[in-house]
């Protein structure tokens, strides 16, 4: 690695920072950006920098958005009284893709994993509970993944809201138990939402 | 991808157009470099962006560097009267890890190849010609890669550089044949280098 000059050097020890790229897949992408036009290097190096400014969390429901309160919390088209709550920003894609759901999300940015150290106080739930409280919300479908932290944060979550007088129900376990909501296929995503039961 | 918002499809768009980065791969490392600190990300984005800027090639060897001339070529320690031919600026790093060469280099850029339409005016050997015409030089020693095209390009600059009177060496078939120079162990690269004869 010492042996490269110094911006080579530099470029291949940030890129060997990002997941999944050791020091030879960094060194392989760091002669491709040398080989590459201009422009495109310029292109990239501007979406890498303006990615962090521009994106920030919604005021509403936590997600990622380029203007707060975000597209999906303003639309006049979606029902407020509906609120799916996921672990991630890419769980909302991936609810999006079905076309099924017509509420709202509200993304915890996380899951409760004692084991991690993250706590209740570590992900949105107290903006969630804030944003329950007035009379709008009927219903809170808990879509975090079916996994041990996922179930018991959708206990928890539920434990909170059902004293509130909220119908609190949980997508169904159509989902293969262990998986991930992102990867998971439109159909089993949509049959999911469907069979949904109160907890 | 059209359901993320403008600076994120934005980032995925231009990562998935790295080698080896399909779109799901571009999508984590987005998300990776959204939570990453923004200090962070600014040094990723900024080595991006200045790593083509700062480097050119070098007006002897053509190896790729921050200084014209490099720092090998301005060595007082290096013998200049040994020229190691190689096809890419990763051979030169391979080649300085076995610390058995003294030498300067030549960096080709490839390899004439009929089959992708690169002929020996496509890489640089107008410019070795030019640089070994001077009395300086006494061996040239060919560290193409040992396969069919490596094989033809040392041929090929053989047959230019000995009627100019200058010792013509081949790294030895030390080397597995099929192989790459960037990947061989120092070992196998330091005996190929010992075992080179004339051609």
């Amino acid at each position: 690695m010492d042996c490269y000059v110094e911006p080579i050097a530099r470029l291949i020890n940030e890129l060997s920072k990002l997941p999944g790229v050791g020091s030879k897949t960094a060194q392989r992408l760091a002669f491709y950006i040398i080989n590459m036009p201009g422009e495109e290097v310029n292109q990239l190096a501007s979406a890498i920098a303006e990615v962090k400014d521009k994106i920030r969390y919604c005021q509403i429901c936590q997600n990622i958005t380029d203007v707060s309160p975000c597209r999906i919390c303003v639309s006049v088209q979606r029902d407020p009284s509906v609120i799916c709550v996921v672990e991630d920003p890419r769980d909302v894609i991936a609810m999006e893709r079905t076309r099924d759901f017509r509420g709202l999300y509200h993304v915890l940015h996380g899951v409760i994993s004692p084991m991690n150290g993250i706590g209740p106080d570590d992900i949105k739930i107290k903006e969630l509970i804030n944003r329950v409280s007035d009379d709008k919300v009927k219903e809170v479908i808990l879509a975090t993944n079916p996994n041990v932290e996922g179930e018991a944060t959708a206990v928890y979550i539920s434990r909170l809201l059902k004293p509130m007088g909220i119908k609190v129900t949980r997508i169904a376990h159509g989902l293969p138990v262990g998986g991930d909501l992102e990867y998971a296929d439109e159909v089993t995503l949509s049959k999911a939402l469907e069979g949904r039961r109160e907890m």
